[in-house]
């Protein structure tokens, strides 16, 4: 830190990403990331973009915003796009918490919420989880703060129903309840169809998981006209060419593939259940995860010692050494070859480990 | 505004990027945009990465910083990079600006300065340029604030020397000094040989106007590894995968290509100084640009009526409808094509205008 560093920012804990390490070539399962590429029509607009980098990209976003509009049947003016989601978690957060607006969340879920908070000096709750990780519905009816909930939640893949959502999102009237579907795609039933019922409900998605973009960087958020031009002006005066000309493009292409997006969705969910399968087989309890990566335990070893020793054949999983989450390993859904490399090395170290 | 946006932003006036109709195809002289492609390098990098989009991009951007490192002829520690220089401009406000530590800036300077001050709820005092438009140096000395400087300038082209510079960072020794240098390549001294002699320099460039690529995003700051360090946590807090797999690897390509950068500077130099010559001719006042536009104004017609003429024609400039601006037109300067067929349609306007 240097001497001219700002006081207000002396206790701020910056955000600490997954690994990615160049020692060696790894099976990457530790950063929820896609195996597939991305689509064949994002990847020809990328070049097709590239041609004419001298120029800007449209703040607007218009081509992009259009294209989105149709696939989910809203209006242009009911949805942004930013750089990357955690731009647009920021955006939110700015724009809807402040002193006299705190936010809440649940104690185990993404864990920028907090550090968004912090830059941001708002204060914050954390709400506990119940003790089968599941998010406790009632403790988020007309609690007076701004509302953070990834639905599908991470680490524990677990998700609420489309009613439980509502239920939080109708008992909170007088605050922005933002839905972070970030992992929607791969099983979870997405909000989008209440934005026009709830002028409070705000959600963001990504396509950084179901649509192979996180090298891209483009999130995107979706509500009402007011909320989206609320983060507009965030957009406006912290950067309004916030989503570059060859992403723009991409996105484009993305959602012009459908078939694509559909099929590798599938393949993820059908490599998810085969490997829950197989691992129950060993003796693991994996929460029923609705998104491309499971968090899963066994007797036989601990979470850490797990990790290294995936890590020592090649293999990158999640551990988070925290309280609740120790025992656990969280494990990225790769392709069906990862994956059956993955359960075989599991059970190599379950048979080294006797 | 929606009824959940914080009070806390309720005077806050968003940036207004440069206009962009899409009514008609135009010659584009307004958002000092570079006239050529970005580096053939960075457009065959960009194909490459475009097929890993589906891994996150290194938000330590170690090969870029790599690359900057060995051409700059600094430690890969002393550059950080960013989504364009308008992050980075926020980034450096949020971390050594605060309400003890206001900020001070030009009167007449980059527009979005002021609107970081009033995001970040950082007091600011706007400095006056002298009569001649030129930086008064000894307003800068001393002056107990973070101060940011455009040099050269914006919208007036002018440089300070490296010298003034100097005396500027010496004199604050206590304050950061922000020098802004997104112009430095058309003519200006940059000032990072003194960033090992000045721990409270840093230097501002960015990707958007001599390297061509405006769309991609591209920022980039030097300065001591304690400053960049305080970025970085800012960076980690805020958006660590801030610069994506594409934009990195054209930056990567750019800055391979240090043949085509200089001779396409080399250009808009010539184009530049033949511009001003012509227009001499024409009757207007050009001050000495060491930029990629020019400002210039002429008895004959004001700065509006010349925009709106020369929009009638197809020919897109900027007026900046401000007291000490409005008799001026801002000119970015394109191919020598470009800037034939604007001092053409001038020519033809002043004629009409009799």
């Amino acid at each position: 830190m240097s001497r001219f560093f700002s006081k207000k920012y002396k206790d701020l804990v910056p955000y600490v990403p997954g690994e990615q390490p160049q020692d060696r070539s790894y099976i990457k399962l530790n950063t929820n990331e896609s195996p597939f590429q991305a689509s064949p029509k994002a990847q020809a607009a990328v070049q097709e973009a590239a041609k004419r980098l001298q120029l800007y990209s449209d703040p607007e976003c218009k081509l992009l915003r259009a294209k989105a509009a149709e696939l989910y049947g809203i209006s242009p003016d009911e949805v942004i796009f930013t750089n990357g989601s955690d731009e647009l978690l920021n955006f939110a957060i700015m724009a809807f918490c402040d002193a006299d607006t705190p936010a809440a969340f649940p104690d185990i879920t993404y864990g920028f919420y907090k550090v968004f908070a912090q830059l941001n000096a708002v204060p914050y709750v954390q709400i506990p989880l119940l003790e089968d990780f599941t998010v406790n519905v009632s403790d988020y009816i007309g609690c007076n703060k701004t509302i953070l909930i990834a639905n599908p939640n991470a680490p524990t893949g677990l998700a609420l129903s489309l009613q439980d959502v509502e239920k939080i999102v109708a008992g909170n009237p007088n605050n922005v309840v933002l839905i972070d579907e970030a992992y929607v795609d791969f099983g979870g039933e997405t909000a989008v169809p209440l934005i026009r019922k709830y002028d409070n409900l705000l959600i963001a998605q990504t396509f950084s998981k179901s649509r192979s973009m996180a090298g891209a960087r483009l999130g995107m958020a979706i509500g009402s006209p007011a909320l989206i031009q609320d983060l507009r002006n965030i957009q406006f005066s912290t950067n309004p060419f916030n989503v570059n000309a060859m992403t723009m493009a991409a996105g484009v292409g993305a959602l012009e593939d459908e078939v694509y997006f559909k099929e590798n969705c599938g393949k993820i969910i059908a490599n998810r259940e085969w490997t829950t399968a197989e691992l129950a087989k060993l003796g693991f309890t994996t929460l029923p995860s609705q998104t491309n990566f499971i968090l899963t335990k066994t007797p036989a070893i601990g979470g850490k010692a797990l990790y290294l020793a995936l890590k020592a054949k090649g293999i990158l999983i999640r551990h988070f050494d925290t309280d609740r989450l120790r025992d656990y390993i969280r494990v990225t859904i790769g392709t069906a070859e990862e994956m059956a490399a993955f359960v075989a090395a599991v059970k190599q170290i379950l048979e080294e480990n006797v």
